[in-house]
């Protein structure tokens, strides 16, 4: 196992089914969060930053990594403070997606949240994070223009769309009402 | 620079907007495409296979790494072939995404396949994948229920209801017609 200062890569020898071993290498991730954050005017808040690994700069629904020992709706309710001020009354669980399958455990959960009220941005050393206030038509306009390449927020997007359109259910509640059973459901798979 | 058996971890120092330096470190991935095969009678091909590093069985789109040099169109015929032994008459490109930008190079792109003829299976020594026939509205039903958790899946699932509802374009052609565009427009972010 390697252990860097942010990327942990793990290498396993697996049995496949016909009996024969392989190699897997993965990053191994504590899990993330995203946060829909639905303005009272039906606006959404975003944040915009520069993505090293990919050289671009982004335009995201907030998110950031669990600590550990931290449920989602806790995770989605720090970021949603630290990268934006904004602080909400109603919170959603949209669900849950697995973005790169392939070479990671990463999961990403992806909360909805309403019922803002602005505060005071409270940014980590280091981070560089604009917020961009966009309503749902323009984020469907950058979709389709190909300016809106980040997975969670293409499907909080059109998570929402679905929401809104009456075929997908969310239900919001208080964040304290949620705190039971979020303990009791999520995180929905073993991380390794 | 650790070079393994499949992943490449790169570890760069970068200056910041305020001055410091921070390190960085990040998966350098070839990038990937991911194909959205729609039959005559509008059903989808999709992949079934176990994904180690999260430990779940995972209904796909058919998708795979770029080989050197290759054309995301050509890498899209090749695992359409070799995944689900099916190729295509007419090819359309959807988009590209970024799957996980805060520590991988990796791109996606989707492709839109359709006048599908079935073949033969070629997979990999050490792959094990199930094709599996989906309607779309099965594949929504999985997304609600939070049965559809593959990120380039939901996205191309969800591309694929805006375009037959007219509220995205694309344009299918032959993929000679395509070579050439391909060619000018595609990967259009620099890969690292």
């Amino acid at each position: 196992m390697l252990t860097g200062g942010f990327l942990t890569v793990r290498r396993d020898v697996v049995a496949l089914p016909d009996g024969q071993h392989a190699t897997r290498e993965f990053v191994q991730h504590p899990g993330a969060v995203a946060v829909v954050p639905i303005l009272d005017d039906q606006r959404l808040v975003l944040v915009r930053q520069h993505r090293y690994p990919v050289d671009r700069v982004l335009l995201e629904f907030p998110a950031g990594k669990l600590d550990a020992g931290e449920s989602t709706l806790a995770c989605a309710m720090r970021e949603l403070a630290e990268e934006t001020g904004y602080t909400a009354a109603e919170w959603a669980f949209g669900g849950e997606i697995v973005n790169a399958a392939a070479y990671s455990t990463e999961s990403l959960w992806i909360w909805f949240a309403r019922g803002l009220t602005a505060g005071t941005v409270k940014l980590d050393a280091g981070e560089f994070v604009e917020t961009v206030v966009c309503t749902e038509a323009e984020l469907h306009e950058l979709d389709r223009a190909g300016q809106l390449p980040d997975v969670k927020t293409i499907i909080g997007l059109h998570w929402l769309t679905a929401w809104r359109g009456g075929t997908r259910a969310m239900s919001f509640t208080s964040a304290g009402e949620h705190a039971e059973q979020e303990t009791r459901t999520a995180p929905m798979m073993g991380q390794r």
